[in-house]
């Protein structure tokens, strides 16, 4: 075993790094900076490594944010799949409602950046924002065409569908990284809200008609 | 008329500067600038005047910042108003839309800055925003109000669905802003979707059970 330890220890040494490089920019941005403002040189410092530290790990601050992007949308999307599989239409709503707001709340830092670079100037990562948003719609209606009272809608209406339940629950997530942290009440009353509104839309689906449009 | 006159030229001037510092701002925020990271003295000089000139018309960088948020909803708050006063129900949709997008066309450097001010740590300017979205929702949860099937609803009830709406037309904003300019076919599908959501979500109301909650 001894001549594999301090391989791993390098390891370990590496993701650890990477990990307070992100913490670093997590930090800086909770505190009121924008993304677009952050030197790689203060998040080195802040990191506690040398700014050519910062290099091995990720090419650009653009990068690191991709990353961060990233790591703030693939567990969510896959929780909620798993939701929308594994329970009952009537329980979907309410279960999906408690896995964002929970998600939020244990990784608030990764939202707060989501929702201020969702919106800031650079085009890389706001881009990136965009299309998780895409994929997380996209999945959404494909789930969506499962339910029997969906099966006859066009395409072009489950990704209307699957847009404004998707807008309900971003404006719930900004609702959420906007309220005071650590506020039950407050939480429980946007989840309340989000809910209602959830069933509200999907109480018209029967009543829609679906049509192709004639070409 | 001639002692008049110098009194009015200096009004005139005063005005002029007034807009020419809105300008500048809206200027470097659509060129990708965070608000925050304006300073006055950047603003002044963008706007031909020196940094004490700035005083005679805004206290701070905050103060004209209200400014530009109260500027970017005045108008549209009352023609929305305007629009679902004047029109039969099954017009108000279409017409919402299309003063929404035709006004977010108009003025999108003010909102460009609305939303990205939205979202950054300024949070003076946050709750301003915040205010004016929450001003819009209860508006229009009043004007809902009027309609015969809403006229059971409970104002909690009202007010969720106001919501609804209002996030919509949000995520519209948003969309629109992100859009290219001058690309008609991009935003006219954006128009598109936003009037399909606004007409799902209506179709539900007959639907809905408003109950007071039990207390």
């Amino acid at each position: 075993m001894g001549p594999v330890r301090p391989a791993r220890t390098q390891a370990e040494r590496r993701r650890h790094t990477r990990q307070a490089l992100l913490d670093a920019v997590l930090l800086q941005l909770e505190a009121g900076e924008s993304f677009d403002a952050l030197s790689l040189r203060s998040v080195a410092r802040a990191a506690g490594v040398v700014p050519t530290a910062f290099y091995r790990h990720f090419e650009s601050m653009d990068a690191l944010g991709l990353a961060l992007v990233e790591e703030s949308f693939r567990t969510l999307r896959a929780m909620l799949r798993d939701a929308r599989e594994g329970l009952p239409p009537e329980q979907v709503i309410h279960r999906s409602v408690e896995i964002l707001m929970e998600h939020v709340r244990q990784h608030r830092a990764h939202f707060i950046f989501v929702v201020r670079v969702g919106y800031t100037g650079n085009v890389v990562l706001r881009h990136a924002i965009r299309g998780e948003i895409r994929l997380f719609t996209s999945e959404l209606a494909t789930d969506l065409a499962r339910f029997p009272v969906l099966r006859e809608w066009t395409t072009d209406d489950l990704q209307m569908l699957a847009g404004l339940l998707v807008n309900t629950m971003i404006a719930t997530v900004g609702a959420t990284v906007d309220a005071p942290v650590a506020a039950p009440a407050a939480e429980a009353e946007i989840a309340r809200v989000a809910a209602k509104q959830l069933r509200l839309t999907m109480l018209a689906v029967p009543h829609w008609r679906s049509e192709r449009s004639p070409r």
